[in-house]
């Protein structure tokens, strides 16, 4: 933690509405109540009463707070607050070999196509991003190597990025050691290079219903059978209905994104993670955990990896830095416990090892601590966007729908009405100039029908308030018909 | 070709020397062959006289000729030239899966340590490759793209890389489109694609013996076996014994290094490579080609790549710009022909792509005409080292060995003494501090025990000179034995 360079880099005034937002956001403050008055609040912070005025007025501008004349500032009735979360699935799990998902490739471009409104892709807006400074670091690194800059990085990869996530690990509630760790690139070769390690072709694969889409798209591809499991929105994976599943069929692989869902933002409780852990180390069955959104909370502490509660070298974590630092650096990495001999000799005969300079350039950023004091920021940038989302959605939707609530990350989740065609949604929405996701995508067998992804990785604008328009006309349209 | 600009960077004595070491090495001018005089060469050529004398000085000092007073200069004899290539293996092939090259393993990691003499790894001297610009452009690249160069490069990757290697393709034969052309993560990525896109676990495919150990690496690793065929030193895999054996066995891929193979060296004759292309055509078993070292002629044009005699799309091309310019940037590529749909969709899940910026910096470096000037300096210094080592090795080694005789690469095969152990020479020489590639590495089922691979990646230096001497004096060690 360094405060005082926080400081020096964060105005006071935004530090206060920060502060405020905060005990809004955890409902310490609800709709309704007074917000400390303008002289209380100048004197307990020790600031000047228009360092306050200009945090209330920042505050206001956010939609979070109304002044009311002569009375002082109140805390806004948001609509969103009011809005209840998705359902769960609860058919019976039924094993799938991931065919229904093949149709919906031909969507996958669209959701990242540059003229459409970016609700689809999961991916940050470059401008939250730290590009310029990892340019300038790895060109920094290229000049000091010189020719040697060329060179090869073997696996198991850069030892000072595994150091640096090493010591990282311990946020996470892990004491990972720098060679626990084999450099990939991106979690798309960990999380490939760990179902490789795990299982062979024709086995089953326990995931979440529903899941990522590039996961059902991996499993097909390794001609792996997929298990969908239901997930809760308050607590990740069913584990109960995965503990029935598991009296029934063997699996020899389990694939879960614990904290922040993609896509349905849920965060399992560390109760639950234990409990899960257990669960398959009993059965001998690996836990490959993908962590990719881990460090993207909203508030509080950084939820603990499932690595966390592995005492038998049973979970294979997954991550990478493409979701807070550089998507196209492709610099991800996994710790695979038992498998990482397997896993190590996987990537040796399947990419050898990433780029050297981006990993390096990464590495350079976690040491010289640019990227805690980042990090701080973004985590507050992307539950403002995601806040401001889930408000423009409430207001423009019609009623009925439900809408996740997610504790970190970019993305929502909602349910539309039950009669709204999501896959006819998308097209209605590419031709109106908006990208979303889905819900299909999302399932290895076509479920999810009525809900689509929404991606909050960009700043609120003008253009996403009118693109949520757009969409909000188009499901009315559908609910009338 | 762009003679101008040649010329502005080589000296003129330099090209001199270049054109007779050209003529000696095409045996033109063999040993005893009086080279024309400073006189009539100078008038031949138009230049000065002190020209011609430094050039001749220049070769003197390369060891190509020598002066004989009062008659001129002659082309020397030189030791290499009457040594023979190795044998090629005659046994029938068997299928193996490999396994008895896992206790190799270990040997891998003391290929490339830093501290041994780099004649194990096959890896150029990084001061030989174009490190600075690549990372001068690469700097600049970021800074021009600001925040978005953090971006996704996907599948099929950067459009101007492929572009550029589309219209170098002309050059081996070949008329691919950008959209014939997926950008991997190395070669080794293109090739495990093209593996696993053609193969499934079990199937059978056809390499040459010797091969690359990473072929049969992967191989295993992928759970499918090799069908070796006999490799002969000049002309490539031996087509008979293909044809006979595939009488007999099925095989689903065939994977071949035609041009300046590893370790052998050998390069295909277009005829065979002709014939080979039909023969698998005509029984439906895909080529997959590996081109790495194709760039790397000593003389004469560029060979041909196989796909450039594939009518069908049954080829499929890869290869990486890693053994000229820049192995640790990770920049490989695969025409796939009618497995480019299979290729992409794998790809996607094992990687999504590789790093966006070293991927640009490479394409620029190809389309401002940096990487064709660059390319034929380098061929000439790999000519000129590999010839170095040959005669390095001939001086030093007991009569009775034999040596490959490349015409492009950096890479020497040398065949020892029938009693020697070169698992056991492997392990002398790195207690005396070199490092070798032992022959078995390069056979799927422990053959090769007397051969060794020699790496000519480095400039000829006392180092490397002692290097040898050291390899030759524990050869004749054993020899006494």
């Amino acid at each position: 933690m360094r405060p005082s360079i926080r400081n020096a880099e964060e105005p006071v005034y935004r530090r206060l509405a920060n502060l405020i937002e905060g005990l809004i956001l955890e409902r310490s403050l609800r709709p309704g109540d007074r917000v400390p008055s303008v002289r209380k609040f100048s004197s307990q912070q020790r600031v000047s009463i228009p360092t306050v005025m200009q945090a209330y007025v920042t505050l206001e501008s956010r939609g979070l707070i109304e002044a009311r004349p002569k009375s002082g500032f109140y805390v806004r009735a948001r609509l969103a607050d009011s809005i209840p979360e998705p359902h769960g699935r609860h058919g019976r799990p039924v094993i799938t070999n991931c065919a229904q998902t093949d149709p919906l490739e031909s969507l996958l471009g669209d959701l990242s196509n540059p003229r459409l409104a970016p609700l689809g892709a999961a991916l940050p807006s470059v401008n939250l991003l730290p590009g310029l400074k990892l340019g300038r670091t790895m060109a920094a690194i290229a000049r000091r190597m010189g020719p040697s800059s060329v060179g090869y990085d073997m696996t198991p990869g850069n030892e000072m990025l595994r150091r640096e996530i090493a010591r990282r690990s311990l946020d996470w509630g892990c004491g990972l050691k720098a060679d626990d760790i084999v450099v990939t690139v991106g979690a798309t070769e960990a999380v490939s290079l760990a179902l490789r390690a795990t299982c062979k072709p024709g086995d089953t694969v326990i995931v979440e219903s529903p899941t990522y889409f590039g996961f059902t798209r991996m499993l097909r591809e390794l001609r792996l059978n997929a298990l969908p499991v239901p997930l809760r929105s308050s607590s990740g994976i069913d584990l109960e209905a995965m503990e029935a599943v598991l009296r029934q069929r063997r699996a020899s692989a389990c694939l879960l994104i614990p904290n922040f869902h993609n896509p349905a933002g849920s965060l399992m409780p560390e109760e639950r993670k234990k409990q899960l852990v257990q669960m398959m180390v009993s059965r001998g069955i690996p836990v490959i955990e993908d962590d990719i959104h881990g460090d993207l909370q909203h508030e509080g502490a950084r939820p603990r990896a499932l690595k966390a509660f592995d005492k038998d070298d049973s979970v294979i974590l997954c991550s990478s830095f493409s979701k807070t630092l550089a998507p196209g650096y492709r610099v991800g990495f996994t710790a695979a416990g038992r498998w990482r001999p397997q896993v190590a000799a996987l990537q040796r005969v399947t990419t050898l090892s990433g780029s050297l300079l981006p990993v390096m350039a990464v590495a350079e950023f976690l040491k010289t601590g640019g990227y805690d004091r980042y990090i701080r920021s973004l985590r507050h940038t992307y539950r403002h966007q995601v806040e401001q989302m889930r408000e423009g959605i409430v207001q423009t939707f019609p009623e009925g729908i439900r809408l996740s609530r997610p504790r970190g990350g970019f993305l929502l989740w909602c349910e539309l009405p039950g009669h709204v065609d999501s896959m006819q949604l998308f097209e209605q929405a590419r031709a109106a100039g908006v990208s979303i996701a889905p819900g299909p995508l999302f399932s290895p067998d076509g479920e999810f029908r009525n809900f689509i992804r929404i991606n909050c990785g960009y700043p609120w604008s003008p253009r996403l308030e009118r693109a949520v328009g757009v969409l909000g006309r188009l499901v009315k349209q559908h609910s009338r018909n």
